[in-house]
C-alpha cells in the first residue's frame, strides 16, 4: 500500500450526501426495480427550444476559447433579462459568467477568504457549500435555523453571536436549498445590515429566484441595495431554464476588487463552455416569460401534491415549503442515511421504490438532521404521489424490522 | 470606498500574462490595426467534423446533469483512445472528467495538499499553475531552468534541494508550455525516482503530448509506470483537437484515495457539460489517427518558420523547441512587458502588429524571464513570417525610442 499523504483536505470533503447512494439506486434500477429519484434537483422539465435554436445558430468551425469573464454577448444579454425581469439596473461589466452556480460559489469563497477564515451559513444548508469551503481552506460557521418555525433567519443577536474576528462573509440561499423557505425581505435587510456594520461580504445564492408559489414576485437582494460593495449574487441557468448540464453560471457585483480577484481565478481557468454560452445569450434573447411561468404553475402542483401526500404519512414532521423544490421532512426513524438505504437495496413495493438523500448531510453540525431526509420534488405530481406512497410504505416496513 | 478586507488570496493570484494585455489588443483592432496574437495557445485548426457530428447526435431534450465522475461513455471512450493510440492499459474508473485541464490540475493540487504545503515546479512554468496555487493556499516552490540548455530538467541532486518537510508534489509539463522543452525518458523516470524515494505525488500535464515534431512518438508518463501510486497525469481535449472552448479534460490515477477526494470535489461543483461530454466520446471513437498526424505536420512547419524566422533577428536568443507550440525568446530589451505593450499601443507597421506575451508571468522566481517574451505559433506560416517581422521592427523601434 502507498504511505502518501492524505492531506486534512481531502478528509474535510465529504461525499455529496444527494450522491453517496446513488450506487445502490444504479444496483436496484440494474435489478430491475423503478426508482423515483426525489434525491437530485434535477428537474425533468424540457430544455427551453430556445436554448437548442441558439446552438444551432452557431457555425464556428473552431470551438475556441471565450473571455475568462464570459462571452461579451452572454454578459450583456444576462444582464439584459435580469433588468427587464426584476426590474434592476445591472451592468454586463458586473457579470463573471462561471461553470454553474457552483463555480461562482468557489469562486466567491475564495475571492473573500484566506484558508483558515470563516464563513457564516444557515444550517441546514446546502450540502455542497461544505466541499467548497474545504476546497477553499475556509470554515464554515453554521448559524442554527429549525424546522419547528420552518426555519426562517435567526434575530441579528443570535446571528452576531457567531461573528469572530476570522469571519469574512455570510452566505445565504433564498429561496432556500434544502428547505424550501424564502427569507422575507426583512430578513434579507438584517444580513445587509450585518454585513455593513461588520465590514462582512455577503453572498446570495439566488439559484431559485423564480422558484415561488404563493403570490409574491422574484426577489433579488439588489432590490434592497444595488450598490452595496459588500453584496455577491450568485446566479445560475441551471434551475430556471431546466439545463443543468449546461453548466452555465454567474457571480454579479458591483464591487471592483472582487470581480477583478475573480476574474483572475477565471483567467487561471481560462474559460467557460463556448457552446452553452452562446445558446444561452441566445436564448436569453428570445425567450418568452411564459417559460418561467408555466414552471411556476407547474412545481406549485408539484409542491402541493408532496405536501399533502407527506402529511398523510404518520409520524412525519414538516411544512409547506414556499420555494425552490425541496422540503425537508423529519422521519420517524432514528437514522434515515440507514432509511434511505433499506429503502434501495432492500424494500420494494410493487416493482419500485424511491431514493430519498439522507439529512444529515445538509447540516454542518454533527447529530443534526439524523432523521430528516430532503425531499426533491422535480417529478410530475403523479409520480411524487407514488413515490411518497412508497415512502410511506418503506417505513412502516423499516419500523417492523 | 469600501474597507472590506482583501484576503492574502486575492493579492497572490495573478493577472494572466497571457490575457492581461488583451484590452490593449482590442483597442488596436477597434482602431483598424491588424494584430497577430503570438500571445495565446488558441490554435486555429478547424475542430473535428466528428465533434460537431457528435453534437448532432444528442438527442435528449433536456441538458441534464451527467455523474459526477463524468459520462460513463466518455470515460470509457477516452481510456479506450488512450490505451489504442499509446498502447497503454488504463481502465475507465481511473479517471475523472474534469473542465479542462485546468480544473485537473486544480483537482490535482487540492488531493494531495494543504494550505501551506509545497509543491515544486520547474521555473519558467505554464502561468496558471501560479492561480490554481493561490486558489489552493499551497505555495509553489521554483526549481529553475534555463534557456541556456534548452530548459532540461536539472540534476536529481539540484532537484532534491528544494524538498522540504511541506512539499507534498513536483509538478511538470512535457512537452512543456512555455518553454517547446520535451522531457527525456530518463529525466521522467529521474522524477518518478524521486517522488517515490520522497514519498510524493507526480502531477504530470501531458496536454501537448501529440504536439511533437522531431520523430519521437507520443510518450506518457504511464509508459514507464502505470502502476504507480504517486502518478497523477492530466490530459485534455484542448489542444490535441483543437477543443479549447469545449472545456473537457481529465485526470487520469491509479491512486484510489486521490480519485475518491477527486470525485468528491467533482460532486460539490456536480458535473460537467453535458453536450460536449457526448460529443468528445463519440468523436473519440470515430476519429482517424490522421486528425493528430495532419497537426503535427502542420506544427512542425510553423515551428521551423518560427524558428528560421527568430534567428534572424539581431539580439534575439531562442533555439528549436522539439514539441508543444510554444517557445520562449530572450530579447534585446530590458522590460519585455514595456516592449509588448508598446507594440500594441504605439507601434504598427502597415497596419499591422504583433502581440506576445511578456516572460516574467511564466516565472515564479521574481526578477527572471524580464527580458523574455513567450511566443504562441498557433497561426499559420506566412502569418507567423509577418507577426515575426513585425516583431523585428518593433523592437528597432523600441530600442531607437
Amino acid at each position: 500500500m502507498s504511505s502518501l499523504p492524505v492531506p486534512q483536505r481531502a478528509r474535510r470533503t465529504p461525499a455529496s450526501p444527494i450522491r453517496k447512494l446513488a450506487p445502490l439506486a444504479q444496483a436496484a434500477a440494474a435489478a430491475g426495480t423503478k426508482v423515483y429519484h426525489l434525491n437530485i434537483g434535477q428537474p425533468d422539465i424540457k430544455s427551453p427550444k430556445e436554448f437548442f435554436d441558439g446552438l444551432q445558430q452557431f457555425h464556428e468551425s473552431v470551438i475556441a476559447y471565450e473571455p475568462s469573464q464570459g462571452s461579451p454577448s452572454l454578459c450583456d444579454a444576462w444582464s439584459r433579462y435580469t433588468n427587464r425581469t426584476l426590474k434592476l439596473n445591472t451592468k454586463p461589466e458586473h457579470f463573471q459568467i462561471t461553470m454553474g452556480g457552483s463555480e461562482a460559489l468557489l469562486f466567491a469563497f475564495m475571492a473573500c477568504s484566506d484558508p483558515g477564515d470563516e464563513v457564516l451559513i444557515f444550517d441546514p444548508t446546502y450540502s455542497n457549500y461544505i466541499g467548497f469551503a474545504a476546497m477553499s481552506g475556509i470554515t464554515l460557521i453554521p448559524v442554527p435555523t429549525s424546522i419547528e418555525n420552518e426555519f426562517a433567519l435567526p434575530s441579528r443577536e443570535e446571528i452576531e453571536r457567531y461573528i469572530t474576528p476570522k469571519t469574512r462573509a455570510i452566505l445565504f440561499c433564498s429561496p432556500n436549498n434544502p428547505t424550501g423557505t424564502i427569507y422575507t425581505h426583512k430578513e434579507q435587510q438584517r444580513l445587509i445590515d450585518i454585513s455593513k456594520d461588520r465590514n462582512l461580504y455577503l453572498i446570495a445564492d439566488e439559484t431559485y429566484r423564480e422558484f415561488i408559489y404563493d403570490g409574491s414576485e422574484p426577489f433579488s437582494i439588489f432590490h434592497l441595495d444595488q450598490a452595496c460593495e459588500n453584496i455577491i449574487v450568485v446566479d445560475s441557468m441551471s434551475k430556471r431554464f431546466s439545463l443543468t448540464g449546461s453548466r452555465i453560471g454567474c457571480l454579479i457585483t458591483c464591487n471592483e476588487e472582487i470581480l477583478k480577484t475573480c476574474l483572475h481565478f477565471a483567467q487561471a481557468r481560462l474559460s467557460c463552455p463556448t457552446l452553452e454560452q452562446y445558446a444561452t445569450a441566445y436564448m436569453l434573447d428570445h425567450i418568452s416569460d411564459d417559460f418561467v411561468k408555466a414552471i411556476q404553475v407547474e412545481y406549485r402542483h408539484r409542491r402541493d401534491t408532496l405536501h399533502h401526500a407527506l402529511s398523510a404519512l404518520p409520524g412525519v414532521t414538516s411544512f409547506k415549503p414556499h420555494g425552490a423544490f425541496y422540503t425537508l421532512a423529519k422521519l420517524p426513524v432514528e437514522n434515515a442515511e440507514e432509511f434511505a438505504r433499506f429503502m434501495l437495496s432492500e424494500f420494494s413495493f410493487a416493482g419500485a421504490t424511491t431514493f430519498v438523500a439522507p439529512g444529515a448531510g445538509f447540516y454542518c453540525t454533527e447529530g443534526r438532521g439524523k432523521d430528516e431526509v430532503r425531499i426533491a420534488y422535480v417529478l410530475q405530481a403523479e409520480d411524487i404521489e407514488k413515490a411518497v406512497e412508497l415512502l410511506g410504505l418503506g417505513l412502516e416496513a423499516f419500523l417492523k424490522r
